[in-house]
């Protein structure tokens, strides 16, 4: 196993251990009332593994463990505070707890952010305390968290014990859902090695979690679900890492507009649905939509994980059509491909199977018989295919999958799932004996199509993830130090590698008409100044100028605009037509450089047909964000007119998204249109905001 | 209850209820060989409340039942048929039982029209039989079906006999969705009144069970799958009836492409999935993406139904935020409404609950105490709220559901659905006491939230659809007999009331020039000939002519069009710019009259984006087909331009669809564009596909 920890640990980094894996806990706020949150949290670590010490000023021992009246009471440092007091009250005891030598925290109590200015005012104090101290610090306003491993319930929802130990980390940002997710997978029959909710997420977060667990043995795979992401990039770095050793799955929410009551559950913020999708898949996350979901693409991942590949081919086996055209449909409609099977595959199969049903992939092997396991066999070892799910309605006296599968899968390198409905009684029978067996078992035709487009999902999102380290390619950034002009704007395009139409500068009238004389015609007569931003607006842009005297009414024109800075003109070739696009660079307050392609005019705007993924971008996720767009079959050539240059504009994404990343002091670029050719891209109007360097520096 | 069944039966019908509610069956090819169908048969009947008889030639009697040789044999004809023999020998068993009164029948086996052309051939010989008697068929390549009333079980997969029995009936074009669907039930708690799988539909179909079960007291809620829909106008139109007395819920397959599979499975062809799912919303079914939202919407609306209402209201109470985060995501981004709580509600809610939390729907109880129940009450005696979803996770000693909930649901008017997660065993105690008072308990809050949005839906729908007579305005259709030049189609457009350019027909270009000094520059000038489709293509359309001069030219370019009728041209006003559409009516083959509208030009295509809905229409429903445009905002008047009237466009959608119903012989008629002002529309251009009379008539 690869270590993604360093030998040599920041005390930020022993302390997250000493959070998440301490060899002793203390309860400030114990309590002997079980009513109390410190009465619950006592309870809960009675199987715990280390040392527990209760802190209350009034009692001498509670629940069976002695107690103290202070943390400093106690004659040494503890690993792990839990504080079950008011949130009033948190920082004071906080601050005790770093001065005895504790190396981490975790708050229950609301009341903080989430509740408006005075708790939020609390939290900025937490806050300021974990980073002088490197103490680290869980919630507040969490339930806790569980490490199977060490027996340990540090949370105050004492059932929160009955979830079974297993291999999947739950890292959630709510208690509720961290609960509801472990509860789904012990439910499906899995356990977890850790689950977390990291409510308000003061010091520790999400990618925190996720460094931990990356690095604990018994985790196999991560589910994580996400409200707000307040440092993105971090988490976007995070998970890139962390997804090449353990599989990640997230559940984030925010299709629709739910941020008043979102902000009211964590105090966060909950950010751009679109570009949070969008930058986890890139990390390398599967996206998921629902609990239920989490829990089945978790446990799957758990099992099973497929080495990297663009497109791997998922194999399905159903002995009932009409589960198998849901599982079909279902596979297909995510983008999952269930490739036709090899020609041998299917003379193979037709050995075994009556010519009457499909046999090409899906295969519908119709009532099953004893051959079943032989068409399995056959499919799992066709070259064409990655995974193989295998669908069929209970029926004992047809087909024992728990004595046919076994076997075929000791003999396969490539995981089968199986999936089955019927009789409540004989379908817990075959859950329990082949989970037991290591297998993903399960109970719909859709589940069973999730699971594993999990698996499928995960080794293409994985093939796809950057190289960690920057790409090798010498790259120069343009350096652009004042807000240009827009010919300045085209020359650093143009130095970058985004072609631009020809055009001059000019500062008289009759350099003008020298330009026009050597340009093609017709022209286009722009006013140029740095200090104009939108041009049209005031008559700033004449277009399809032909004729000297068209170029004198234009240049009339232009001179009725009032201007600051010294009267210039850009003289420029009419670009020919073409597809318009509009594609930028910007930085995202929490994930920072991203880079968007659309449709040009008020179409992307109008019909949301935008993509979106953060820089810097390989050259592959840029086709793909091009991929994405509705507009997608304009660019592949429509109904008989010329495809376009796809590779100019991902090119140009890319270049973008780098230079971006690349100058600290650019903002913004805006290429809109860039015009689409058959062969090339023409950047017409370009727009670069950048800070003025600070004239007090 | 409204019988939808006439008292005077048709044969047809009155076979259909001795198929689904037969006092006799008998198995043709019934067997003492346990690996038999024919076997299988006859041990499903075992529980039957009727007469069983089983025919074959070889034996005397049959797992305790008589044997007879033939059905010829029985002194008296039975209701039911079953048929445990192979392809091959089943025209000829059924033209026997025909022959013998009998007044039903079932095939199982599977070689028909799924597989080939012999197969269709038997196909086809069997419809006509049933067509000549009014015998009635179920299948073949069915598993059966089961009627839980009578403890029928015409099954061939001995387990079916399992599944409980209750108030669902489903329906499935797949007898393995069938099973699935109904033991997702099973697990859910819930059980079926009917249940069965069409097969290849020969002659029972969907619409037909529709019927049956509308009329069975003991169903109180329809789960309906469909793969393709042969006679669709048929199917729209039960539902629509079907629905207004019993919900329907349907899945169906064919987001992607899966055309080759679907007819490999029950011969039939897939057809439009848009087109499938858009008419059956239209219908009034409730439509649902999985087998296993399938059951819970089925599971829920046989609990409760709404009221119809245009935009029924959801509380959701949760105890957890996170989960109500999940819930409110999922709602809202199916359309449906949260409304906000009324002041009054808010400040009763606010006694129960300390003000940390969020109350004004969601409400986020925070950890549940005594006073859950009174804040459900609280909120389902809101006036905004028709129905609510309360989530919390399992806390025994915090709340036990099924006391709290139960009272607060016998003073309510509006259901109150619960979900809960947590330790199994607690789970389950909770699902069966809430379950056994009638509650519907998801276990997951995704789970909840589907299952109320199945409840609004159906209110939502049931609000809409339209009513069963024709619409009462007096409405004349346009005659059109003959393939019309544009001007005749044009004239057709504005008798109906679609408003098109001023323009003249000129038989010469002395006529031309009249017309161009009457009407407004720059104008139009077209060549005008029923036999050409597309002018463009031809040299046959020049626009902006502004001059004497520029409409010779335009004139030449015309005469240079070879044609077989004579010469005229069209002159005609040019439209002021505006948004372009294109609107269309057709016929589709199996569901009828079709109206369809998107954005002009080439995004329509390139971005598919377009509604389609079957004629006739509602007002509403045409105004509803623009709101699902995504090209929808540029109607509602974007970035400051002027909103376009809807109003028009939807009105002109519902004359196209009421012009097609009224008039067979119009195939189609498109105008592509209909350019859409802020008051009014105009058609620029009109095609109008018409039948021509047959010359032998």
């Amino acid at each position: 196993m690869v270590s993604l920890v360093s030998t040599a640990m920041s005390p930020s980094r022993t302390n997250l251990q000493r959070l998440f894996a301490p060899r002793s806990v203390a309860v400030v706020g114990a309590s002997a009332a079980p009513e109390k949150a410190g009465y619950q949290a006592m309870s809960a670590l009675a199987g715990f593994t280390g040392e527990v010490f209760a802190i209350n000023p009034k009692s001498t021992a509670i629940l069976g463990r002695e107690a103290f009246p202070t943390l400093r009471a106690l004659s040494r440092p503890v690993d792990l505070v839990v504080f079950a007091v008011p949130a009033a009250g948190c920082v004071a005891a906080v601050a005790e707890a770093i001065e005895c030598g504790s190396g981490a925290g975790l708050i229950v109590s609301g009341g903080f952010s989430e509740s408006g200015a005075p708790g939020a005012a609390l939290e900025a104090e937490l806050r300021r305390l974990c980073r002088q101290s490197g103490f680290r610090l869980l919630g507040p306003n969490t339930a806790g968290f569980l490490n199977t491993r060490l027996s340990l319930t540090a949370s105050f929802l004492p059932s929160a014990g009955l979830i079974p130990a297993g291999k999947i980390a739950v890292v959630a940002q709510s208690a509720g859902i961290n609960l509801t997710v472990s509860f789904l997978l012990a439910k499906l029959g899995y356990g977890v090695s850790f689950a977390v909710g990291l409510g308000n997420g003061v010091d520790v977060d999400a990618a925190d979690v996720l460094e931990f667990v990356a690095n604990q043995q018994e985790t196999r795979a991560i589910a994580l679900h996400l409200e707000g992401v307040r440092d993105g990039r971090r988490l976007y770095e995070t998970i890139q890492r962390v997804a090449r050793v353990k599989p990640i799955v997230v559940f984030t929410v925010g299709k629709s507009d739910i941020a008043e009551f979102a902000h009211s559950h964590t105090g966060n913020l909950i950010g751009s649905y679109a570009l949070r999708c969008s930058a986890l898949e890139q990390a390398g996350a599967v996206l998921v939509d629902s609990t239920e979901e989490l829990a089945v693409a978790a446990a799957a991942l758990s099992l099973h994980r497929l080495p990297k590949k663009l497109e791997p081919g998922i194999g399905v086996i159903t002995a009932q059509a009409g589960a198998g055209l849901a599982m079909l449909d279902l596979l297909k409609s995510r983008g999952l491909a269930v490739p036709e099977l090899t020609a041998a595959t299917q003379s193979r199969i037709a050995l075994q199977l009556p010519p009457m049903t499909y046999q090409k992939n899906p295969v519908d092997t119709g009532r099953p018989g004893p051959l079943f396991s032989e068409v399995v066999s056959a499919v799992v070892e066709d070259d064409r295919i990655d995974a193989v799910i295998a669908f069929a309605l209970s029926e004992p006296a047809a087909l024992d999958p728990t004595e046919a599968l076994p076997a075929v899968q000791r003999r396969a390198s490539k995981p089968i799932l199986f999936g089955t409905m019927g009789p409540l009684e004989e379908v817990a029978r075959t859950v329990r004996g082949l989970c037991a067996e290591g297998f993903y078992v399960a109970q719909s035709p859709e589940e069973l199509a999730r699971a594993v487009s999990a698996l499928g999902r995960d080794a293409a999102l994985q093939a796809r993830v950057a190289p960690l380290s920057a790409p090798g390619s010498p790259f120069t950034a343009p350096q652009v130090l004042e807000p240009p002009d827009e010919d300045t704007a085209k020359r650093a395009l143009a130095a970058l590698g985004i072609a631009t139409p020809r055009r001059v500068v000019c500062s008289s009238h009759e350099a003008a008409h020298q330009a026009f004389a050597r340009l093609e015609k017709p022209v286009v007569a722009k006013i140029l100044a740095p200090e104009i931003e939108h041009k049209t607006e005031l008559g700033g842009v004449c277009l399809n100028i032909s004729s000297a005297a068209a170029l004198d009414d234009a240049l009339a024109q232009l001179d009725a605009i009032p201007l600051v800075s010294a009267r210039r003109y850009l003289i420029e070739e009419t670009a020919p037509p073409g597809l318009e696009l509009i594609v930028s660079a910007s930085r995202d307050p929490s994930f920072g450089p991203v880079v968007m392609v659309g449709l040009g005019g008020i179409f992307a705007e109008a019909l949301r047909d935008t993509a979106t993924r953060l820089a810097p971008l390989t050259l592959l996720a840029a086709q793909e964000m091009l991929e994405q767009l509705r507009a997608a079959p304009l660019l592949r050539g429509f109904r008989g007119s010329a495809q376009l240059d796809r590779g100019a504009v991902a090119r140009s994404l890319v270049l973008l998204g780098d230079w971006l990343s690349a100058c600290p002091n650019i903002q913004q670029i805006e290429i809109n249109p860039l015009r689409v050719y058959p062969s090339g891209v023409l950047a017409l109007d370009a727009l670069l905001l950048v800070k003025s360097p600070d004239p007090a520096l």
